[in-house]
Order: structure tokens, then C-alpha cells, then sequence
């Protein structure tokens, strides 16, 4: 029966849950988030590890830049509160896609631990993987086809994260993948194995 | 390859599309829009056919107030345009879940034409499902169990749809559902049927 709270919100009733969608889909669902510099590999990874998982028919969304600023959070900036403000929406969401059976994964530079704990407190600590893309600087620079370091470098990007801004490395991830030096294949595989391994897809 | 367009939102190569999600759910995902009085059935009704989908393998999730307003849309008020932007950011989600594979069925009042459209907008008219339960006011309040119109007639609560804010009916729904004088199941059958109809899930 439908209830209400205290804010007039009304409550109905649902009975397809998370477990059910989770029974049916043949898989458990979770968060994945990939934090590290711009140029990383983040978002490549987590299209990669998509691409494996489906073929596993495993149900998977990819948040990144690219279907997030031009929608959701179309209406926010760059400054320090609405980059915040775009990690909690991002998080929310993710959190609804986990309740509806989907393995969501996170590629964004989300370089403050204040940050991460926001998605981690979100989403709930049991739901949550940080992976760590640990790529040095002078790596993502080197590799930095489109020159978007070089117009940080020159100022033209203010507040570039490793340039003009801090990036504040993971205390304690579930996963740190060396993204500078071993192969996509193989970090797609790392991350793979720690899902099998947590129980969340089949082994 | 990534690319990177104006606003230094770097772009990857997703190779996982909504088509393939849909063929491994083995249904198409759409947007089904309820709209309607508060008391009308909309949460009631999309739960109802939510289970039904459900013992048919069709991925679904429900949005109302319940799991957006303390979440994703928490820093939201009742003001007018906070209104608007909470209606934006659900269509926003609901295009995503589309993405993801999966249908969702949003149940808020959503009085006015214009916020059904920035819905029909974002969504896309092809994916987006306008379903007007139309049950009288008089009914409404009549099945009104927690004294929410009373207190609404009071003045207790402002601006409340039917009494002292306008309905805009839809002009061209999908479907108008009598839901003040047919069942549940009647309502949740001709639902189905009209996915079934459209091709979105098997008949």
C-alpha cells in the first residue's frame, strides 16, 4: 500500500527488486570507478572491459564525460562546487543503475579522495570498486595526441589536474593497474578477474 | 581513437551500442511516460506492470519521487523552475536506462505540457511513451488515504496539482487510461499490449 512521508512524497510499493534483476540478468551488479590523470586510460579501459563482459552477457554501462556534461549535468561548470555537484549526480545515477541490475563503470579524473568518498558513501562501500589507473604524468603528456596537455601547460585549460591542480592518489583502492606500462589486454583482464573473484559475474 | 571536442570532454570508442543491449535482453528499452493527478495510479500502475515485465524477462525500472527526490535530485526544491530541472534530470536518466537497455517508466504528476515535452525532448519522440491516467479529482481525493488533499485543501501544503495548481491535460497521449474506473490489471494489460503493439517486447 502506498504510504507518505514527511516531504508529501508519496511511496508505493515495488516488488521487482534488485536481487530479482540480479537473478535474472545471471549476474550481480556494482560500481566500478576508474580514477586517474587525464590520458590514463580510464575511459579506453573501461570500454574495453565493457566490450569482454558483454560478450559474457554481462549488462554494462560506461559513465564518462561524453554521455554525462552534455546531459544529466549540462548545467554545470568547472568550478569546485559543480565539479562536486557532478560527481554526486554521477554517483546517484550510478547507484539507481546498480539497482537496476546494471554494472555501471565511472571513467572520470575525479582526482580528490573527498570526491570518491562521496561516490563510495553514495553508492554504499559493498557496491563500490575504486581502481586506481596509476599512469605517470609524463606518460599521459607523451601520449597526449590532441595537444590537451599542451593547452594546459600554456594556461588555456585552467585548473588541469597534474598542471594546475592537485591529484590526490587513492589511500586504499581495490585495484591499482600500472596503465603506463602494461597492456590494455592485460588490465581489462585484471579487472575482469577481481569481479569474478568478488562474486559478482561468473568465473 | 579518442577525440576531444570544444569543451576538453575527451571522447572514447564505445563498441557496446544500445542495439546489442537489446538483443541480449532480447527486447527493445523505452520510456513510458505516466502523467496524471496525485491519487491517479501512476506509481501503483507502473509497479504493477513492472512485475509483470519482469516474469516476462523484460529489464524495467520505476522513477517517482521515492528513489529521485532524496537522491539525484535531493538539492531540488518545489519552487517552479526546481520543478522543471527535476523533471530535465529524470528524462535525462530515463535516456540513459534507454541506452542501458533497459525500459523505465516515470511516475510524476507532471502537470504541464511543457515539462511533458523537455521529457519527449530528451528522450527522443521515437522512444518516449505519453500515458495519461485520468482519474477525476473527485476520485482522487476520495481514495485519498493519508489526508494529502485535505491537508492540500487546508493550504497546508501549497501549490498542490488539482487544487490549487493546474493540470494540463495531454493533448495527443499514447494511451488515456479511465484508471478512476477500470482495474489495475485492465490498465496494466492495455500497457503491455501497446509495447507488445510497438514491437518493444515480444507479444
Amino acid at each position: 500500500m502506498p504510504y507518505m512521508n514527511e516531504k508529501n512524497i508519496v511511496y508505493h510499493h515495488a516488488t521487482v527488486t534488485r536481487a530479482r534483476r540480479e537473478r535474472l540478468n545471471g549476474h550481480k551488479s556494482v560500481v566500478v570507478w576508474f580514477t586517474g590523470f587525464s590520458g590514463s586510460g580510464k575511459s579506453t579501459l573501461a570500454h574495453r572491459i565493457e566490450e569482454e563482459l558483454h560478450q559474457k552477457e554481462v549488462r554494462t554501462f560506461v559513465f564518462d564525460g561524453d554521455n554525462v556534461r552534455h546531459g544529466l549535468c549540462a548545467d554545470l561548470g568547472f568550478s569546485a562546487a559543480d565539479r562536486t555537484e557532478n560527481i554526486r549526480r554521477i554517483a546517484e545515477m550510478c547507484k539507481l543503475f546498480v539497482e537496476g541490475g546494471i554494472t555501471s563503470f565511472g571513467a572520470f579524473i575525479s582526482p580528490y579522495r573527498e570526491q570518491r568518498k562521496l561516490v563510495r558513501d553514495i553508492v554504499g562501500a559493498s557496491d563500490f570498486i575504486e581502481i586506481f589507473c596509476d599512469c605517470s604524468l609524463e606518460l599521459c603528456e607523451l601520449r597526449d595526441k590532441k595537444g590537451i596537455y599542451k593547452r594546459a601547460r600554456t594556461g588555456e585549460i585552467g585548473e588541469f589536474t597534474g598542471i594546475s591542480s592537485p591529484y590526490e592518489r587513492p589511500e586504499n583502492p581495490d585495484l591499482i593497474l600500472d596503465t603506463g606500462n602494461i597492456s590494455l589486454e592485460e588490465c581489462a583482464t585484471s579487472v575482469i578477474s577481481l569481479l569474478a573473484d568478488r562474486g559478482i559475474i561468473k568465473g
